[in-house]
This record gives structure tokens, C-alpha cells and sequence, in this order.
């Protein structure tokens, strides 16, 4: 059995898979490429990731810069203040064109879909809900709240509608004043 | 000059370039094809629309089936409650297909996306605004509350993750739970 690849290895990979997804897109982004871009074996690709789909959202999780899990501040407001602080303006632009550009081929790759619901979506939702369930057991929320499950599409409409309604990138600024005049209010917090 | 074209041939000519969408994408619709489909010369179809984006926009435009402007019932819960009520779940199903599919188009075409926004989202949001200008007027909702900005991505949050976090079409049962649930609190209504 092949020894894995490195922690460091692996993070080369996950940028050289991010760079190709910016420059060309999902569809064009193939397994060859990766291999040629990174100097890696298309053997090894498929041993370590599986697939492609895999690969493009493994990589994406990677590059994460939030880890929601670890913040436990003891209040959800400031559990907010500190997920928000962790995001810079800068990534927030660059997350928001990756996202655009894979909403069209997650329409078109199953595959896709559900690599990006299993990795990166419900993870995400998970230790949001970590987060929620916290302020749940503090009695910052009541327990039957029905806007405890509608968290994740509270905050994607602020992310897709922002530039869509406004024309102006999600910046800090404006996810800040989103969570004081909807999140929380509709949370009862 | 020539004369406008009856509002029963418009029609006719929208239903048309619905279809054209649904069956081949914004990409490939094009102004002969519709020409086509509808026996138009195409020289009307410029001269009454200018371009296809607008045309396709007008189409989208006249396909609504609910016109907020004209809902006023005295309270705001009553104004959501007939908006929801003129929804049906199988039109709904069918906006959101097509939605979709313009998504990529809107990102790729600045001219779509610029008739989209003149022509479909800002009367729909002054529309909305409408329907909130007079909740303030009536003492429902405080002036300066921040959330009468944020109506819109409050709403496009449950049309875009509904599909996406919960694989579930939106559907009027959801809207309206969304409404009770995130909407109505957040405008303190």
C-alpha cells in the first residue's frame, strides 16, 4: 500500500486544484490537468481523492479559512463577532466568484452536488447548528424556534442577493449588519 | 409607422420565448429562432423589444403572476398572506428551472443582467418597498428599522437554499412558514 501524501503536499495540491478552477472552470478542469499542473501521478489522484468532484470540494473545504467548530465564545453574538472578524473582505471576493462559477456545473455534475453536500455543506451546517444548540442550552434561544433550522438560508440570501440586488460585494461590514437586523432578531436573541 | 402589435399577439409572443427558454437556454435563443417559432418578421421583433436581453426580460416580466402593487389588505401579515396565496407550488417549481438557468447566463451577458435589473428586480423591489412603506405608515413596522432593506435577500435566501440545503422545490407552505419564521420577526412586525 502507497504511503499518503504529506500534509504539505496535500495543500499544494488543494491551491493547484483551486488556481485551475479559477482559471478555466469546473468542466474544463480535468484529472490530466491536475496531474500535468501539479506534478503528480493520475494514479495517486485517484488513490488519495477518488474522484474529481471529490478532489474540486475536498480542496475547497481545505481552503476554508473559518473552522466554525472552534468558536465558542459563550454568547452567539459573540460567536458571530468572532466568525466574522476570521473573514476577510479580499477572500470573501474571491470565495463568491468560486461559488458563481461552480453553481452552474453543480446543476449539471449529481456527482458534484452531492460531493459539495456531503464535504462542505453539511459540515458547515452542522457546526452552525453546534453553534445554535449552545445558545439553545444558555436559554439565548428558545428550543422551538422555528428560524433555528432557516440559519443557512438566512445567510445565503445575504451572499447571493448582496450582488445580485445591490451590485456590491459581501463585505464584513455589510454581513455584520445582516446578523444584527435578521439573524438575531428572527432568532430572538 | 408601423403599428404595435395587439396584447394578445404579445402574449402569444412571450408564451413563446418561455418556451424557447425552458427547452433551449438563454445561450441559444436567438432572435431568429424566435422569428420562427412565432411567424414574426424579425424586424418587429427589434423594432418592439430593441434587443433580444429586453425581450427576454419583457417575457419574464409579463409571466408574473402575482403584481404586488396591487395587493393592499391593511396589515402586513395580510399583504404576505395574499401574496403567498396567489402563489401556486407548480409555477413555482417551473420559476425556479428557469431562474436557474438564467443564473449563468445573468453572469456571463451585462446586458441581461442590466434589463433584468431595470426591468424585473427594482419594480419588484419597489413594489415590496411599497407594501412596507405603508406597514411603517401604519405603525406595524419603526422606520429605521435596518431589516426594510434586507427584505429581498431575506426572500431570495429561501428560493436559492431551499433546493440546495434541503433537496425540497419551494413550495407556498414553506414561504409562509419562512415568513412567520425569519421575515416578520426581523421587520419587529
Amino acid at each position: 500500500m502507497a504511503s499518503r501524501l504529506t500534509p504539505e503536499r496535500e495543500a499544494e495540491l488543494y491551491t493547484a486544484v483551486l488556481e485551475l478552477l479559477r482559471e478555466v472552470g469546473y468542466d474544463a478542469l480535468t484529472m490530466d490537468a491536475v496531474a500535468a499542473r501539479t506534478r503528480c501521478s493520475k494514479a495517486t489522484l485517484y488513490r488519495q481523492w477518488g474522484s474529481k468532484p471529490h478532489l474540486v470540494v475536498m480542496a475547497l473545504r481545505h481552503d476554508k479559512p473559518v473552522k466554525l467548530a472552534e468558536i465558542d465564545t459563550g454568547s452567539l453574538r459573540g460567536d458571530f463577532d468572532v466568525m466574522l472578524q476570521r473573514t476577510d473582505d479580499c477572500r470573501l471576493e474571491k470565495d463568491t466568484a468560486l461559488m458563481r462559477g461552480l453553481a452552474h456545473a453543480v446543476h449539471n455534475n449529481p456527482d458534484l452536488l452531492r460531493a459539495m453536500r456531503e464535504l462542505l455543506v453539511e459540515p458547515e451546517m452542522d457546526s452552525l447548528d453546534e453553534v445554535l444548540q449552545r445558545a439553545v442550552r444558555r436559554g439565548e434561544i428558545a428550543a422551538d424556534n422555528p428560524a433555528l433550522k432557516l440559519l443557512p438560508h438566512m445567510l445565503i440570501g445575504a451572499f447571493v442577493a448582496r450582488p445580485l440586488i445591490e451590485d456590491q460585494p459581501v463585505d464584513a461590514a455589510f454581513l455584520s449588519a445582516y446578523v444584527n437586523a435578521v439573524v438575531l432578531p428572527s432568532l430572538g436573541a
